[in-house]
């Protein structure tokens, strides 16, 4: 058995001490966490000091290293989202359904962990946090696996959120720290013993992350967004909107892939689009038809199915709302796709046909995030459409449980009518 | 592309104004289903006698034969079930959350179908109706593969509802019946039409499906139920239950396989429960304490994790709860586990810390089933703990999507401080 393996399983066990823990030393455990993260504030600096020097060294881009950088702004961001946590109702414990079967027999349905949930996520040390303060309280245990380039901070970060925890009461499994990139492929085999992976990353990272693994995983593995500017569309709402989907931040996944724009008003709104795109430093790519309108390139089909991450947008005219509805259905990732139409009748037609965690009217699609959907925080956004789907915050970290209650009633005599049941929900 | 991937790109294209199907229209076609095979039941018993017949020359098995059987008392059974299922609420439209992000930005969280749902299933023809009935409630397309014994009775039962559906104007691509088992092997590729497999059937054939294909299963692998019988059960309860639980119907998931018995009354009860499970010709094998109180073989850590499905029986004695439950916790299949005893305390320590989907106390495991929980039927029991757990009804067939309502905001105003979040649920 590897120590991996071994690890793992001694996290399960904690695991099921974990769930019956009420909701008041989990609370307890956030603001504990918060107390010493921030007591230790100068230390942590220090450490991410360390790895902003090594990533400077290694030539790492200017994006990555602003999302490796853990400062002021960053300590107060997270300490910010555990009191919002601590506030929000206890995800465990909650009676979804309460039905008498029949007379003294009593079926509940209640919340209750997942169990143990593995974490792989990128350069971004407050992304450890978040991760370990959701998972806290929503009573699961983490097994978390970070960015090397954020080595140091993430060390410092664990040590101290496991120390104030396990002060608090909380098992010691709740939180493990994973610092080999070569562990993860020992991670994936342990599916005796972790219940959900939730990889962040590459879409390649996570592919590669289902096909090596039997433990469900819960992931993104494309954001192709797209947004559909209907014939009823306000054109002087639109253009702001696709600008600040496209390039309010080119990395995200919730970021506008694909521009679809109805015939009747490509010819005035594409050209508009299509100058403020150059001022943008937007590079366009569009279908045959819509070259008469823009300046760019012609997009080929694999256009349609790319996820950019950059200033790049393609353009395609459609004829209707039933030919941009098929399209997104088609080429999207059902992640996020947008609607902009002053048309009650058409905004309601694509938010039922397009197949897509988020569907939008007259907005922007980068509001797809868990923080601005009030969750608090999130884990990761899901385009799978079992259990959670679009941002999951608390709700997709829980499961539940069936409890009969009974008085030695047996299935027998319902099977041969000496009793029957009385539905009866209360 | 081969014919099956062919058939089913046309049923994801139905899936799409399916999910746009109004709930009214979906319980017409459940009575036009119920009518059609009503005023057709001389033709389906005639198909039903022919697989009977080839059923007998082939020797199949008198469990096989019964589940083959399909007559007046089944036909009455399921079309009493799709009588229920009209009554239920519709499962599809209801909004789960409801929240102002800001003044005029309305998210809500709106439940939708799941989509493209495969089954596998037994050889048991009210199952494909049952299956057929609670897809199309909730406003799934599916593809259903039935066992090859029953292919005459499944065909006409496949025929009369197919019609029966597109008359009362649902899109064809609703249910679709794959007749020849080499298929399903084409069906597990069909990761970009499907987006749900739930087979039915042995543990090795739900383990070749998992590792055979991409798309995500809904199903049990296994069902190792047990019963605890605490210091504090009231042993006169005791016994009948657990009978009923192994012999009320052992080929099911839902009975019992270990008795775990506390030291304190395994003197009293086991002898009781020896010579009761002799009357009942149940075999019992135990560990060595018990064998100074049972008549029967000595087990081994590998009966501990045997599904029987047949008249056997696992004894255990435990020191205490904590070794009852930590037994469940290792040994088991997290299907449905139960206590018996008196103590509150012990039931509410037992049912918080078994993590299985159904934790019952004082009565018979084999009350872990859709129609018993008064789901009108279930397309199957889940031990994975996403999506659904335990019996899967309708609320198991739906997913949900998020629809946020604007007018023209956009992150960038959010992100640099010119507007900011008031969630209020609404």
């Amino acid at each position: 058995m590897s120590s991996i393996h071994e690890t793992t399983l001694q996290v399960k066990a904690d695991s099921f001490s974990m769930a019956a823990l009420p909701g008041d030393i989990r609370n307890k455990a956030l603001q504990a966490i918060i107390d010493n993260l921030q007591s230790h504030r100068a230390a942590i600096f220090a450490e991410n000091a360390e790895d902003l020097k090594r990533g400077e060294e290694a030539g790492l881009p200017q994006p990555i290293m602003k999302r490796l950088k853990f400062d002021e702004a960053k300590l107060a961001d997270v300490c910010a989202g555990m009191e919002g946590l601590q506030s929000l109702p206890d995800p465990l414990f909650r009676t979804l359904l309460s039905r008498q079967l029949d007379e003294g027999l009593i079926l509940k349905q209640v919340t209750c962990p997942i169990g143990v949930i593995g974490v792989i996520f990128e350069s971004r040390p407050d992304a450890l946090v978040q991760i370990a303060a959701l998972c806290l309280k929503s009573g699961n245990c983490a097994i978390l696996k970070g960015g090397s380039e954020a080595a140091h901070t993430n060390r410092i970060l664990f040590d101290l959120i496991h120390e104030a925890g396990v002060s608090a009461g909380i098992p010691s499994g709740f939180l493990t720290l994973i610092e080999n990139r070569a562990d993860i492929d020992e991670l994936l085999k342990c599916d005796d013993a972790i219940d959900l992976l939730i990889p962040r990353g590459s879409n390649a990272f996570v592919q590669y992350i289902m096909n090596n693994s039997k433990i469900p995983v819960m992931g993104h593995a494309d954001g192709v967004c797209h947004i559909y500017v209907d014939k009823d569309a306000d054109l002087d709402l639109a253009l702001p909107v696709v600008l600040d989907a496209k390039t309010q931040y080119v990395a995200a996944c919730n970021t506008v892939e694909t521009l679809l724009v109805h015939q009747a008003v490509a010819p005035t709104f594409l050209p508009k689009l299509s100058a403020a795109c150059c001022d943008a430093h937007v590079k366009l790519v569009g279908c045959p038809r819509s070259m008469e309108y823009i300046q760019g390139e012609p997009c080929t089909d694999a256009d349609y199915r790319t996820e950019y991450l950059d200033y790049i947008l393609t353009v395609r005219i459609v004829d209707d709302l039933d030919e941009a509805i098929a399209h997104i259905n088609r080429y999207g990732s059902h992640h996020t796709d947008a609607i902009l139409t002053e048309s009650e009748e058409a905004a309601q037609r694509f938010m039922l046909l397009v197949d897509s965690a988020g569907v939008y009217q007259n907005c922007s699609t980068r509001f797809a995030d868990g923080f601005r959907y009030g969750f608090g925080a999130e884990v990761g956004i899901s385009t799978g459409k079992l259990h959670a789907r679009g941002p999951v915050g608390l709700d997709g970290l829980v499961t539940y449980k069936y409890k009969l209650f009974g008085h030695g009633q047996i299935v027998g005599d319902y099977a041969e009518g000496r009793s029957s049941f009385h539905f009866k929900d209360l």
